[in-house]
């Protein structure tokens, strides 16, 4: 049993916040632990911190909260970073966005131009983290995962690790098929949000063809019978069209991010999605920003409301989250089998050392260790794990150097780009939407990157 | 002085065969050597035939001469084996696809469907070398030699390399600003067609500033004085901003490949190359094929005209091809500097080893000896050479497994494509086009490429 402290960054995010409390108030080797919230949000904060409080009351754990305004402070004697933040993946602001390029002719903001103020954000904690708390490790939650946890450690000498759920998904296929989910052995490397099902084993034996079999003989049906309700990105014609592509099912997160040509446009996503195109739509977000309004109003109104308890609201049962089993299995060596994004090493082949996979690991007092997963075939690497690896690395670079011509690139080489005007005008807008909240924290877009020396676009 | 046989595949190219042929006669060191001519059209190899025999005597060379329809027997006891036989880089067979996929929405040709044909031509024709002259090296002249070199490198142990002359580029570079081409210390490394002038030394000195000094002062009179005639590429506004973007000069054919941004139609490519579009354009095209048609209608009439001498239609003076050089020096120890295509083994930093790369190299008995070169810079690494190397391996995988859905992904990737149903239906009319005369040779592209197990297309 090892009392340590957690800091959560971004701890604003109510549901989140709330369910990494209860994994701790239900963790008894983590008794004593300390959680310090830091959000720059005071109400936000105030809400998650009045909840967090009551419900470890609620739980009957011993367990210290504290909250902050200031970084600096929350990272003090941290033993674990849980970062959560972010600037951009942010309901409110990616609607703004979202209306605004499409008056450029873009679809959903797919304007492809790279990401700026998360990565600024993480490598901000990571640097703070090198000075006040260096041995403490990260758990990176906010997205983009993949391009955060690279740049973390390539950037400083922080334990980083990038945790996502959506390896999950493979319980999703096993329970639709009708397997036990939990007694899968199953495997599913690759990127963060590009995974691969390479085993999928039940009983002994080998489930693809269990699978293969549901499919031809239920997935119209299945179809057929939401149409009208939509169907889960995890089986939907473009994870099957994918998985008949590649022969590997995609996993999670993977199908909503795959080719271009599934979501080019509303009538392209409802094909490819099913009915209202999935979620990943103007629409489909508006309805997700709807139930985070509610959501927050109903956590507000709780965390004042002395006659509802917590534990009405989120239970008493562990949440799937990997951060708390992780942390447990670090210091007190309770071993856990997790899915993790770490530099690379070797785990998944044909990946340079220094790039951020996502692999299965075994966690426990000796470290968060990755298991060397077998090549994935060489299809999936050049079609899907490449292109990926690639846009991730111009991002990074654009990033590192700063040069504003590789932002245009980005912007460029996104499939909706029409034409070279476009893009530059987009660009620009894009540079001078106005700021939200969290921005007036970091460094202005404008003063980190700057046109190549000499550079006049020609009229 | 070493008489050897230089077997030239696809001869019918009648300027390409009357420049070796000229090069060879003026050769003191290859004085007794064997020329084997093969086409598979016989009209052409006559024309060939006759042109270089009554040519060697107008030279009074010692060069014997030979031709043939079969590979086989022109490989026999081959030295060198020069390659440049193409099946679908032929100017009609270009312009019939480029109409039939103008109806499916493609500009130029540029349906992004990877190359099938030539790249069989390249390995039957290595594997024969395996079995009839194992020792012989290739000379590959015929595209695409990037993907070529490579595949004809990674799959047979015949030793390969490819040749170009687009890096002469660089005395158009130099002229232009008023410098001695002969006087100019260069590097332009990379893949073929994708060249960047690393190095540009004249008298000891950096001409770089030279350069920008005669743009900032000359360029737009320059363009405006061209803006009827049309530019090169070499100095065309794509070439100029490929250059403010990457700071360093791109070389020969490397402007004509840039970004998508730069060609997708008619008055974008009027915008970045001049008036007409440049040569890249269906009527660019056009004027191509009658040039060639002339010129080849002049060839056979001088062929059989005994009053026209071929020295009066090609000169006493030496082609700046590389081919004889290089076996000259190859054979005779003539120290030779060459531009190549080889296996890259660590010439080019960052490129994996099995790749063609395009580099200097010292010719000479030792071998053909690549200069390992710096590191391009990273942003033309990750936005050039890298997205060009994945193209190639995505092109050579799909060669390789015969998987028909990865011809498709290469439809969907192209930036020209707006639809799956679009891809779909342009990849069937390519599989489906009437086949041209040299495909008779070849392997029928549908009984290379197969659907993956299980494939049916969502309607």
């Amino acid at each position: 049993m090892t009392a340590v402290k957690v800091t959560v960054i971004g701890a604003g995010s109510v549901v989140f916040s709330l369910g990494l409390v209860k994994d701790m108030c239900l963790t008894e080797g983590l008794k004593g632990s300390t959680v310090h919230f830091m959000d720059i949000n005071e109400e936000r904060l105030d809400v998650v911190y009045q909840l967090a409080r009551r419900y470890a009351e609620d739980l009957g754990a011993d367990l210290k909260l504290a909250r902050t305004l200031k970084r600096a402070e929350a990272l003090q004697d941290a033993n674990f970073v849980i970062n959560t933040a972010t600037a951009t993946h942010n309901e409110y602001f990616m609607r703004r966005r979202r209306e605004m390029v499409a008056g450029h002719g873009y679809f959903y903001g797919g304007t492809g131009m790279p990401e700026f103020h998360n990565l600024k954000i993480m490598l901000d904690v990571a640097q703070d983290m090198e000075k006040i708390c260096p041995d403490a490790t990260i758990l990176q939650a906010g997205n983009p995962v993949f391009d955060g946890t690279t740049l973390m450690t390539r950037e400083t000498g922080i334990r980083v690790c990038g945790l996502c759920h959506g390896h999950y998904g493979y319980r999703r296929v096993a329970s639709m098929i009708g397997l036990d989910p939990d007694k899968v052995t199953w495997q599913a490397p690759g990127l963060n949000h590009n995974i691969w099902l390479t085993q999928f084993i039940y009983e002994g034996q080998d489930a693809y063809p269990l699978l293969d079999r549901w499919i031809d003989e239920n997935i119209e049906k299945y179809w057929e019978d939401c149409k009208d309700t939509g169907v889960p990105a995890q089986w939907s014609p473009a994870a099957i069209h994918q998985y008949k592509m590649y022969g590997l099912f995609p996993i999670g997160d993977t199908p909503r991010g795959a080719g271009w040509w599934y979501r080019s446009d509303l009538d392209t996503r409802t094909r490819w999605y099913g009915a209202g195109g999935g979620g990943d739509t103007p629409e489909g977000r508006d309805r997700i920003l709807k139930g985070k309004e509610e959501k927050y109003a109903q956590m507000k109104a709780a965390a004042y409301d002395p006659d509802v308890r917590p534990v009405s609201l989120f239970g008493d049962q562990k949440t799937s989250e990997q951060h708390i089993p992780i942390i447990d299995a670090l210091v007190n060596n309770h071993e856990y089998r997790a899915q993790v994004n770490v530099r690379n090493n070797g785990a998944l082949p044909g990946i340079p050392d220094d790039v951020a996979v996502e692999v299965p690991a075994i966690v426990n007092q000796m470290g968060i260790q990755p298991i060397r997963v077998e090549p994935l075939p060489r299809k999936i690497m050049l079609e899907c794990i490449l292109p990926d690896w690639l846009q991730m690395e111009q991002g990074l670079e654009a990033f590192r150097s700063g040069d504003k011509s590789m932002m245009l690139y980005g912007v460029l080489d996104s499939p909706q780009t029409r034409s070279y005007d476009q893009a530059a005008r987009v660009l620009d807008a894009l540079f001078d939407i106005e700021p939200n909240e969290p921005m007036a924290y970091i460094e202005d877009i404008h003063d980190h990157y700057h046109w190549p020396k000499n550079w006049d676009l020609p009229a």
